[in-house]
């Protein structure tokens, strides 16, 4: 089994192209594989945003903010504005307590969080399939292979796996300016029996931008801006609710340090070697429910 | 006594103006006249912005808190950025709790929030003072006098009054495009023996801009946008730390209910008739502690 080798100061993107990237989907309101269209409710509005009020609030009571905090407070809050980190702010520091919500509800595998690096129009590939990369694609070959099923047991024809991943490098395309476009990314359709195999590379650990706003205030936290590495993956098949999830990898030195909190037991990839080369290989099968 | 006569509709200012020159103003650190410079210390950051965190991961547990709602979310707090509100939101939903804290360790008058409409630079008067205003300025003629003393109740020579507050129509100038620039803004020096007098018009009630994000929200939340009409000031004297506070006036509609949480009994005006037309007075002293 070939280790992933963490290397210091990789990013998963520059912060300023990253951030308004993101920031736009958001904006469009495509940020987000899991909401179907919201209704605004009074009574609903008030109690959840007075709720994350008052915590707000008893965080300054209960540890005197000072006026010096409150405006420091102020200028990194325009500064996540700026640098349109605000999809990055929260997929970091919240959506993991929004996910495991969800969760309560979603029968079949476990999930996690979406993050803001998913991105619309890539490549739709047959299974087996490989992913689109560079002649020269560094970082270890990986293959990803199993079957998708209902929570009946039965194959799901025809399912769809959406997935997304950083480089040997921890660099999404779309994101940062070196992987060119649509790299280790696609929407890989199953065969009749529900199986898929997709062919990749290994994604390496990174840190969330450390030049923006969220990676300043983490590194001032004292807190790891490190993130494993992860593949990122949507699955579904019509008349069925889409998993969202992300898949680890066994020894990585960040999974019990995932700064976005995303990390769970059942997320964990145990690569072989398949013989051909240093390639390693997964099984990983998908279970996802009806709507 | 002349009542303040609300009414329906008026805003302290249009979003998108009075959000970019108070988000310039935050970004230049000139927002806060409460602060002195702020240092980064690791454990406290962790702490603060762990605690707040916590406050809002509580909030979407207990009220189980949808993807369409992170993602309503989310589309909220970008726009928040876009139209440049964030000093309007903190100073209208987090500042009173930031001045509780503040007001514990500050002997002398009682103070309240500073809010996002303080400008430099404004008129520099003598005591008595009229402040600038248009020839035929709306609204009841008020006269606010009083005097500055220290703690041990001795009068502060010279001691400064900054003092802003809205035209009759509910406008700030610098941040609506009615009123003209400096309009009833200035800052009055007291007398050899800390007596003040300043004449201005008196200010009406009125909501935060309902075309903005923080307007938006607090409508969706069935909250009232209104905060009733006061008179701001800075007063200030050398060796002095300066006091931060507003002025309300008795039987205002919105004294129990100010979007902003700023009122406290103590700051509640009673003006009399001087008999001069329609102008009434209130007296009104400041005690502030030496630094």
């Amino acid at each position: 089994m070939t280790t992933t080798d963490p290397r210091s100061g990789s990013a998963a993107s520059d912060a300023a192209t990253a951030g308004s990237h993101a920031t736009e989907s958001a904006r469009l309101g495509r940020s987000n594989q899991r909401g179907g269209g919201s209704a605004v409710d009074q009574a609903r509005t008030a109690k959840v945003i007075g709720a994350a009020l008052e915590g707000i609030r008893a965080a300054i009571r209960d540890n005197k903010v000072t006026y010096d905090e409150f405006d420091a407070f102020k200028r990194w809050l325009i500064e996540v504005s700026d640098t349109g980190e605000w999809p990055l702010f929260l997929d970091v520091y919240l959506e993991f307590e929004v996910e495991r919500v969800a969760a309560e509800t979603q029968d079949g595998s476990t999930g996690t969080i979406l993050g803001p690096f998913w991105l619309d129009g890539q490549a739709q590939l047959d299974s087996p399939a490989t992913l689109p990369m560079r002649d020269d694609e560094p970082g270890t070959p990986l293959i990803l292979a199993g079957q998708v099923r209902g929570t009946d047991g039965k194959p799901l024809a025809g399912a769809k796996v959406d997935i997304w991943h950083t480089d040997d490098e921890g660099y999404y395309s779309g994101f940062a300016s070196k992987p060119p476009a649509g790299n280790l990314r696609g929407v890989v359709t199953a065969n009749s029996d529900g199986r898929y195999e997709i062919h990749s590379r290994k994604p390496a650990p990174y840190t969330i931008p450390l030049d923006g706003p969220t990676g300043k205030m983490t590194e001032t936290a004292g807190w790891s801006p490190w993130r494993p590495g992860h593949l990122h993956l949507l699955v579904s098949a019509p008349g069925h609710r889409t998993i969202t999830t992300q898949l680890f990898f066994i020894g990585d030195r960040y999974l019990d340090s995932d700064v976005a909190s995303a990390t769970k037991p059942e997320l964990i990839l145990d690569p072989q070697p398949t013989g051909n080369g240093d390639e390693v290989r997964s099984d990983y099968d998908f279970v996802i429910e009806s709507e």
